[in-house]
C-alpha cells in the first residue's frame, strides 16, 4: 500500500485556485456535518477517508469544508474544490459538483461560484442580452418569442405559421422543443421552409424576426444540424442540454464560424428541481450553469402557468442570469409555459425589461389572428 | 386559424406502431386522470387541447391513454405514442418520454416499452453479457471490477495500482469516474500508462484483465478519446450518460471500428431516482434506457453500501438489464458503491452469476495486499 501512494505518485501541483459549492443538506446538525464531510471525499477521491494517505492528495484534492451554517430548514455546507479537479473541462466540473452525490437523497446544490481562472477556461455566452438585442433590433423592452407547433404540422404548415408570427413583428420564433427530425417534418425540410419564410417576410416589412430551430439531434449529427440551421437563415439555436448534454451547448456557443446565440430549453431537466431537498436549485441550474455553458437565453416555466415553479424561484433564475460578472455577460431569462396576453403587464413589472417572454398557445386565442395577437402582446410590453 | 391547419398541412402518415410508457401519478383519482390527460398533450403537441384541430394530429400525434389503474400509492397511466413522434432518434425519444413533464412534480416513469420497429432503429448493446464474458474469458461466475483511484495519483501511480489488480486476476479495471483529463493525470498519459501495464501483466500471467478508461470528455473530444483508449489497449469504455448525454453512449456502441463494450456510470443521474414520486424508476433508468442506448453493463450503487437504493430497487435494475428481448442482448447489472469482501457471498446469492461486482476501497482493506484481496474476492464468488 505505502508504495502505491509514494510521494512521487502523489504530488499534484495545485494553483491554490478553488471553486465553491453551497450544498443544502437535510438532517440534524450532526447528520448534516457527517454528510458534508462525506461530500468532500465522495466528490473527489471517492475513497474511504481513513485510507487516503497524508500528503498532497489529502491536503489538496479532497474537498474542503469552508463554512457550515445551521438554518431552520436544513444545514448549509460551503465546500471548495481545487480547480485542477475539474481539469478545465465542463463535463468534469459537473462530475465534481454533483456526480455521485446526486444519488444521495437530501443534498441539493444551492450556489456555484467559479474563480476567474476557471471562467476564463470556458467561453461563456457569445451574445448575451446585448447581443440578442442587437440582432433583434430591440433596445429596451422585453423580447417576445413564440413557438412553431403543434407537432404533426408539415414544414409548409409550420412555415405558414412562422410567416404570420413574422408579419406580426414577433422578435423570436423558436421551433417547439418537440420538433426534431420526424417523418412528417424532417429537420432539413422544416428549417429550410421556415427559414425562407421568415427571411421573406422580414424583407417585405423590414422586420428582424429571428428564427431559432430546435437541435434535439443525435450526438453525431448535432454540429451538422447547427450549421444546416445557419445556412437556412436561422439567427439562433434552441438546445436541450438535459438531453444532448450541457457541454454540447458550450461547444456550439464557442464556435466562431457558427456565431449564433443559443437558447437553452429545460426538457428532461425537471427532476433536478422538483424536490426542494435534492437536486439543484432553480437559480444554479437554469441560471448559473446555463450561463457558464454559454447559453444566451435560458427557458424555464414561469409561475402561474402549467408548471409549478414559484414566483420566487423564477425571479431567482432571472437574477442568476443577469447578476454582474466580469467574464460572462448577462443572459435573458426566458419564462414560458402557459403564458397569456392577459399576464403581459404583470410579467413586465416583475421581470423588468431584461426578459424574453415565451408565449405559445396563448397567441392563438381571442380572434385567432396570430399576427394581430403578436402586435397586441408587443404593445402591452412597450413595443 | 383554420387555414393554418388545413388538411394538406396536417396529414402525417403514421405506421400505427406505438411505444408505451407507464407513468405513476400522485394525487386523487380525479387529479391523476386530469394529469394523465395533460401528459398526452404536453409530451406531443404542447398545445391547449381545445385548440388542437380535429383530424390526424388529434387522432395520431397526441398521446393515447391506453389504461388507467388506481393503486394504493398512486395511479398508473399507460400512455402510448406514435413511433413517428420520436423520429427514430434517441434524443427525441427522451423528449417524448419525459421532456416537459420532468418539470411537473408527481409524475414518474415506471416502465418503457418499445415496439420492434423502434428497437431495430437503435443498435443496442454490441457485446452484452456474453460478449463481455468472451473478452474476460469467464464462463459462469459473476465478474469482478475495481477502480483506479484516488484522484490525484499520477499516471505511473495509477498504472502501478492497475498492475497489482491485474496480477490478482481481476476481470475489469475501470478508471474512477472522477478521473478525466486533469493536470496531475492527463487523459492520454494515464490511458497509455495503464493500458501498457495491464497489457504487460496480462502477457506475463496469461491473464485477460480488461481496462476500461473513463470518457468524461468534452463534447467535441469524446470520439477522439474513445479511439485513443482503444489504441492504448483499452478493452472497454466507461461513460457517464448523465453528463455526456445518453446518445453519446449510443453512438460509441454503434461504431464498428471502435468495437468496444461500454459500461455506463450513473454520475449526475441520481436526481431522477431520489424521489419515489418524481423522475424515473430505477429499472427504467439504469436498466431499460441504458440497454436501449447500447450499454453492455450498467453501474449503480448497491443496497447496504454508501448509497440508499433498496434491495428491491437494485434487483429491479438487474431484471431490466437481463430480461429476455429479441433485439437487445442481456447486459450486466454492475452494482457498486461501498462493497466489501464480506458481502461477496450475499451478493452472489442475490444476483446469481450474471452480475458484475464493483469493489473499490474495500480491496485496500485487510492486509492491504491488493492482489491477494482480488484473489480472495474471486474465490468467494466461485472463480
Amino acid at each position: 500500500m505505502t508504495a502505491l501512494f509514494a510521494a512521487h505518485h502523489t504530488s499534484p501541483a495545485l494553483s491554490g485556485d478553488r471553486f465553491t459549492v453551497l450544498y443544502r443538506i437535510i438532517g440534524s446538525e450532526q447528520e448534516a456535518r457527517e454528510r458534508a464531510e462525506d461530500i468532500l471525499y465522495e466528490q473527489t477521491v471517492e475513497f474511504p477517508p481513513d485510507l487516503v494517505p497524508a500528503g498532497p492528495i489529502r491536503d489538496g484534492i479532497v474537498g474542503k469544508l469552508e463554512d457550515f451554517t445551521v438554518r431552520s430548514c436544513c444545514c448549509e455546507a460551503l465546500v471548495s474544490y481545487a480547480v485542477e479537479t475539474a481539469g478545465e473541462e465542463l463535463p468534469q466540473l459537473l462530475t465534481v459538483l454533483f456526480g455521485n452525490i446526486s444519488i444521495k437523497p437530501g443534498i441539493r446544490i444551492e450556489e456555484i461560484t467559479l474563480p476567474d481562472i476557471l471562467k476564463k477556461s470556458f467561453y461563456g455566452p457569445r451574445f448575451g442580452i446585448q447581443g440578442i438585442r442587437r440582432l433583434a433590433k430591440v433596445q429596451r423592452r422585453p423580447l417576445l418569442c413564440s413557438a412553431l407547433k403543434p407537432m404533426g404540422l408539415s414544414p409548409s404548415g409550420l412555415a405558414e405559421l412562422a410567416g404570420r408570427f413574422t408579419d406580426g413583428g414577433i422578435d423570436i420564433i423558436k421551433d417547439d422543443h418537440g420538433l426534431a427530425n420526424q417523418p412528417f417534418s424532417l429537420y432539413r425540410e422544416r428549417v429550410r421552409s421556415v427559414g425562407r419564410m421568415v427571411t421573406e417576410v422580414n424583407a417585405r416589412r423590414s422586420g428582424s424576426t429571428i428564427y431559432a430551430p430546435n437541435i434535439t439531434a443525435p450526438f453525431d449529427q448535432l454540429l451538422d444540424r447547427a450549421y444546416m440551421a445557419k445556412e437556412a437563415g436561422a439567427g439562433m439555436l434552441l438546445i436541450p442540454p438535459g438531453i444532448v448534454g450541457l457541454d454540447a451547448l458550450r461547444v456550439l456557443a464557442k464556435r466562431s464560424d457558427l456565431n449564433l446565440p443559443i437558447m437553452a430549453h429545460p426538457a428532461f431537466l425537471g427532476s433536478y428541481v422538483t424536490s426542494p431537498e435534492s437536486g439543484i436549485s432553480h437559480a444554479a441550474l437554469f441560471g448559473t450553469l446555463m450561463r457558464i455553458a454559454g447559453a444566451d437565453a435560458s427557458v424555464y416555466p414561469n409561475w402561474g402557468g402549467r408548471f409549478s415553479f414559484s414566483k420566487e424561484e423564477c425571479l431567482s433564475i432571472a437574477r442568476a442570469c443577469t447578476v454582474e460578472d466580469p467574464y460572462f455577460p448577462p443572459i435573458f431569462p426566458a419564462p414560458g409555459g402557459g403564458m397569456s396576453l392577459e399576464r403581459a403587464a404583470e410579467l413586465h413589472e416583475a421581470y423588468g425589461e431584461n426578459a424574453l417572454f415565451l408565449i405559445g398557445g396563448g397567441l392563438f386565442r381571442g380572434t385567432g389572428d396570430v399576427a394581430a395577437n403578436v402586435r397586441q402582446f408587443r404593445h402591452l410590453v412597450g413595443g
